[in-house]
């Protein structure tokens, strides 16, 4: 629409096929797939990374991926399985050996097990706990204690911690001797004696100080301890917004019980903003992979809300058959009005969703913006009322049409303004997700109330 | 609407109050700045983090933001004018005295002052320039020449390398004898002799490998090389795809010139969409804190475009104004058709925008896609026809009105599904942003064809 936004266009569009998976490349697998031809098809899936191997999976259609996995289905580890989405991990693992599966979830951090199995079937769940050494499986069904979506989910078990009057020198040597480092690890988390942590020690810091440093003296500004029950979105948003690079975790003691890192919390915003997006569209969670019937069953309840809304506003115009009947002007005007106040509805709403989710808007600013948003509505309402007036002047050459269409747009572009960033507070104050519910009563307030305000004054006007 | 989406409530519900600013702790410190208690104000602004100071300036009211500033001014550092909205950077620098700007430019690294100065005015840019000291100067002006939202200007220009030959014992001496290392890094980058990362060894692993392991044995799986000129929102899928933790970035001739970070990467992935969902609702970008007027403005171009779109709706209504004056209960019914097929529109839309962002739709499974967006319009077509007919049937007693708002319906979510997801796919092609556009050509195809189907088949039919 505006300028500036068009200027972004060349770059986005030059390397807009980057890190999307290659046509040819595609081609090729899918080819030795055909031609059954197993070493060809290891050969072309080896420089994929995991998770590029796992979009693969989710974009050929399922007779393909059938033929793939049955071909390539020893070569599948712990790594694709935690990229693949919820949906096909089912289908996946079901095709897997017992041996295949036992060897990648064992190499999997207890984190991506968790998340693995959050969403299987009891059967499988069983299985791939029961290929887990003992320490494993123990970690992995504590986090499994903790609400579905919480930290406590999230987490994984191994952390680097130390003593918090240990000095850098100590630090390195226990560091230098330890056997069993986990494989990403960016902090040393300080804890007190009785395992509270206090503090995060960056590597870095560590390396570049001298050895007799106390650690304490050396620690990060901005330390952030998560609760293990808190909503993974919080968590998220934690990590966004203080920059954090690792948090530990803590029971209700304030006992460290693990440790959440950026690249999950990143993966966590990610799907977070996924669902509002999905969500203010109605339409729920699923994959390009799903099937017609499992799509169509998430796409109806909202076009079933939908069509009671639109009813509602039909019983609107059903009240004024007599008015237009008489001036038939009326059916053709009627739908505008409508129409411009669903999408100054949706733009506040929108907004309005959005402030809520990364907590903008809050107590302290609540009424200035729907003072603002009011505003608004009343300034383009009356731009769109000269032009409507004008357009119903000069079509049906009726003065009084052209007053009673522009005073109903300037309404409903106020009542679009108003209800497009009450409702979705509303909704939030009583604990319903605003951007699942909103944009069904916000489209039902702008139809009833447009149809109301151009029928009721034209049949006032007019007859 | 459906059942697992509700089950999340109570955990968001509890926690939804996280990290949102404190509205005791506001109050506060909109008092101290009514009774002009500096003291006062700085203690209670002292346990903020920079984020949420940022957060409150936005917050507040343009008033009570000036009254704030004049009294803590001083206080403001480097670290909250990065996490300050653009809208309200200009503003707030015009207050700070150049020694307080100096000094808060001074102590940022290198990609939060290109952040800082690209959005400024001529003059304000050049102040702060003036404020670093000569190769800091450099190295933002050298950013500077890299394109808007490119790699360049979102990468630090502090990195930490060594020579690919090098073994964990000679890094280690290295990093311990060097004075400035990096505030925040994670890895070391092993270059080539000619300059070039070769690969990414992270500090943990040189903590836990024996002084004569060589590097090149000890480097990460995972090494993604991001081109300098590469658009920032690739940049963040590459890392959010990948598990990255920092990269380093390179100039046209593959040679190292700095490193990006995931925090970076982060706050970049939670722009973009907070764009795609903006650019989805038709609302340009902005903040809260703007004024009526600029919100105004950048709503207004949609509100225009939706107006054409329904004018030219209401011309195709216009083409059948004797048979809504001959059925008036054409005029009651005609807009559930076209508001279900616009809500049908705008969920395989918004599906469709998602997936070209993830890029998860691509060349080798769009048909597919497609496919089963008409079909999935076909069954809830199917569905709500029926739904309808009964309805048209019951409320006019109109049997032959009941086929014809059922045979519309059928129609037109079809097309609703057809059109969504061909529509983005084509801008996408084209170079369009599909989040900003697809909107508006989607609903003027489902409100066409929704009324010309309606109205036509009652005109064939009723007439």
């Amino acid at each position: 629409m505006a300028d500036e936004e068009l200027t972004e266009t060349p770059e986005t569009e030059d390397e807009s096929e980057a890190y999307a998976l290659d046509r040819k490349a595609v081609a090729a697998i899918l080819y030795a797939v055909d031609t059954g031809d197993a070493e060809d098809l290891r050969q072309r899936m080896e420089p994929l990374h995991a998770a590029d191997i796992a979009d693969l999976l989710e974009q050929i259609n399922a007779y393909d991926r059938g033929r793939l996995l049955r071909l390539y289905g020893r070569e599948i580890d712990g790594e694709i399985l935690s990229e693949l989405d919820e949906t096909l991990r089912e289908e996946v693992i079901s095709v897997l050996s017992p041996e295949t599966l036992a060897e990648a979830v064992r190499e999997m951090d207890s984190d991506d097990v968790v998340d693995l199995l959050e969403d299987l079937e009891d059967h499988q769940q069983e299985a791939i706990l029961g290929h887990l050494e003992e320490p494993d499986r123990v970690a992995v069904q504590q986090s499994l204690t903790y609400p579905e979506y919480s930290a406590g989910r999230l987490m994984q078990r191994e952390v680097v911690l130390a003593p918090e009057h240990w000095t850098v020198g100590e630090a390195i040597d226990y560091l230098r001797g330890e056997d069993d480092l986990p494989e990403q690890f960016y902090h040393v988390i300080l804890v007190d004696p009785r395992h509270k942590p206090v503090a995060n020690v960056t590597l870095g810091k560590i390396m570049g100080s001298p050895r007799t440093t106390p650690l304490k003296e050396i620690t990060e500004d901005v330390f952030q301890v998560i609760p293990a029950t808190q909503y993974e979105g919080d968590v998220a948003y934690a990590f966004n917004q203080y920059h954090l690079i690792s948090a530990p975790v803590v029971d209700e003691d304030g006992r460290l019980v693990g440790m959440i890192t950026i690249d999950d919390a990143m993966a966590v915003l990610d799907e977070e903003h996924e669902e509002d997006i999905l969500r203010l569209a109605g339409v729920g969670e699923g994959s390009l992979s799903d099937r017609v019937i499992s799509t169509t069953k998430r796409r109806f309840p909202w076009l079933a809300v939908n069509l009671v809304t639109a009813v509602l506003a039909s019983l609107v115009i059903a009240q004024f058959e007599d008015a237009i009947a008489t001036v038939v002007a009326l059916a053709v005007l009627m739908p505008i009005v409508a129409s411009m106040g669903g999408n100054a509805g949706t733009q506040s709403l929108t907004v309005a969703v959005r402030a809520i989710a990364t907590k903008d808007l809050t107590g302290a600013n609540v009424w200035r913006v729907i003072r603002r948003e009011c505003l608004v509505g009343l300034v383009n309402g009356v731009i769109f009322a000269v032009v409507m007036g004008i357009v119903g002047l000069v079509w049906f050459g009726s003065p009084a049409l052209g007053y009673v269409i522009a005073a109903a747009m300037v309404i409903n572009l106020v009542v679009a303004g108003f209800a497009g960033t009450v409702i979705p507070v509303i909704l939030d104050r009583i604990g319903v997700d605003p951007a699942l519910a909103s944009g069904a009563f916000v489209t039902t307030v702008t139809d009833v109330v447009g149809f109301f305000a151009f029928l009721g004054l034209a049949a006032a006007v007019l007859l």
